[in-house]
């Protein structure tokens, strides 16, 4: 595997794509962008959304190709939708049987070196590593984690490496849906080992949790300190937690964090069933502790394949996904109806006062539902 | 306040009551006695239902009204629950100010033993308290945690007690609905402490966090083995974590106990704003501790009023309800619809398989529910 292969930063083609994807959060407020983007698809259509075509460069390997089908899954538009299920179902008994990871970490613990180190380790070792990230704070702000193209340098040339930003726009439930997706279509394009990065915001790690077979929370030394600010329960999602920056006059002190979390790990149930949650450090900076990382998720999807629970848990995961997409398409239909959406401010705010009870105030909301057959 | 109050228990509307709230397990498996019950309230309906005389008696101490309109509540018959929206309405603005505390352990951790201990010392304080029971697992045993009506004898013949049994039947979600509304009957009925029981079974933790203002976890000696089969996630829901059974030869480990508690506790984001959550010792049987831990209570209250973060959790929580209900009954009359129910066994087994995309299982779906307009 040599240069050959190095994406080509100036070529036209992913030039396009850096425009739909490297910019998620400009989309939405930029319909001018949005619509130059729409008409590119739309010029191209025949040649460009050939879906045969673009599953069979994605699956023989083609990162343009796979950046543009997770583009067309990430589309808002309604006929990308429709020919990203088309993809989706050429591409669903291709995927390759991978290892999904997912990583969290309050900000500062080093997640970008991290995963860049690790990645690379990887990447050398012969794997294909597909980086995502799950950022539900860049529809707030605008941006997005991976949105930072200097991000990951020597990760993004890697040639065994594929490194996707956070998909933009849309809802929670948005991203989760074609977070998902993506995952397929990476493991479609042989993708074996996919890094899927969280912020720690809202309901993000859970969402993750829910998509990945091991999670890991990155920490930072001082653990007491830290746990005070840490969000509830997020320890008791983790398979490992690793301490980074163990290195120069921090190793001292992240050996004793180390020692801190596996006591408190020692009051929490187990996010696996089997597997016993504990903590590691590391060096992202001078590659320490990541060889035995790696062993560690090994030891993990071994353990997991012979007692079924790697299985287990991910057909039950396909499930929660479909029931939790339909909420999500159902509550969409209730709350965007205009019957609905104009009369529940004024009943929420009378169950609020007291004023009227809350099934009273349901029951006036399903009136107004089923004045018109809801679009759904 | 003397025996003229007590409850007279062979008083035949009584016995009545009993047949519908005692036995509720029994209710759905013995359509007979079902029957009975309706044909009675259908006798009577003019009388029995006259909703306004049941609201006025109510309003006015009647523990038989109480009884009866929290029968009608917990009713699943159509026109009962037309009735008790109608009642409900009534009673919500003559709701006194109570405050509401949910209580839950482990089997074995003396929660009733503990109730009724802290239920008599409040009614002789001059009190009224009501208890109430959420027990998601009645409806799977046919059994009920307040089901036994030898437990809590002393409290139950205070005249300043109300006893209440778990609500029959239902989902979880029903269960939730019908708890809501009866608190809502008994602070209508004066009483100003409520005690909701629970026990660790499912999202009942949960649930009963979502209706209360102070929650307690009645837990035994021996932190550190407890911890391990404690439910996850269960200590962050606490205001306070009370260490029962101090009492004999028990006393020097319970308040070790106490202090492993309090260490974890440091840990822990606390469960109320501006509240820090800590572990206390009390004897249910030799009824020490509960004076200061009703001290706590109050203080708690008085804290939260200050700062508004009483009124903004009540809010909140009522703000909850009505989106949860909402939810429930979307999802009713989702998984209910006969075409969705024909295609959905099959379509879930072929996403788990990796057969058909999550996104496409849903679409056909969603058209099978738009065949028929859904009955909402």
């Amino acid at each position: 595997m040599g240069d050959q292969n190095r994406p080509e930063w100036t070529d036209p083609e992913k030039e396009e794509n850096f425009t739909t994807t490297y910019m998620p959060g400009l989309k939405s407020k930029h319909d001018g962008m949005e619509q130059t983007n729409r008409k590119r698809f739309q010029k191209k259509d025949n040649a460009e959304l050939d879906i045969q075509e673009i599953a069979a460069k994605l699956v023989g390997g083609n990162r343009i190709a796979l950046s543009k089908a997770i583009t067309l899954i990430e589309s808002n538009a309604k006929d990308h939708y429709q020919k990203a299920q088309e993809l989706l179902t050429y591409l669903l008994p291709l995927a390759v049987p991978s290892i999904r990871i997912g990583i969290t970490g309050v900000p500062g613990a080093g997640k970008s070196t991290f995963i860049e180190a690790f990645g690379i380790l990887l990447c050398e070792m012969g794997y294909k590593v597909a980086v995502l990230a799950v950022d539900p704070s860049s529809t707030v702000t605008g941006g997005s984690i991976l949105g930072d193209k200097t991000r990951m340098e020597n990760l993004a040339r890697h040639p065994n490496a594929f490194i996707r930003p956070s998909p933009s726009g849309g809802t929670l439930g948005g991203v989760h849906r074609k977070t998902r997706e993506t995952v397929i279509a990476c493991e479609a394009a042989g993708y074996d080992v996919l890094l899927i990065e969280t912020v720690g915001v809202g309901q993000s790690e859970v969402m993750v949790r829910g998509m990945v077979d091991f999670f890991m929370l990155l920490a930072l030394t001082g653990a007491g300190d830290e746990l005070q600010g840490m969000k509830k329960g997020i320890m008791e999602l983790a398979d490992a937690i690793v301490i980074n920056k163990a290195d120069g006059e921090n190793v001292t002190l992240a050996r004793k964090t180390c020692r801190e979390y596996n006591q408190i790990l020692h009051f929490l149930l187990p996010a696996t069933k089997g597997w016993q949650t504990r903590a590691f450090t590391c060096s992202a900076l001078h590659g320490t502790g990541l060889e035995a990382l790696w062993s560690v998720i090994q030891k993990f999807k071994e353990k997991g394949e012979e007692s079924g629970v790697f299985t287990e848990r991910r057909h039950l995961q396909e499930k929660e996904w479909l029931y939790s997409m339909i909420r999500e398409k159902l509550e969409n239909a209730f709350f965007d109806h205009p019957g609905v959406k104009r009369i529940l401010p004024s009943l929420q705010a009378s169950v609020i006062k007291g004023d009227v009870p809350v099934s009273k105030a349901v029951d006036s909301l399903f009136q107004e539902f089923q004045q018109n057959k809801p679009e759904v």
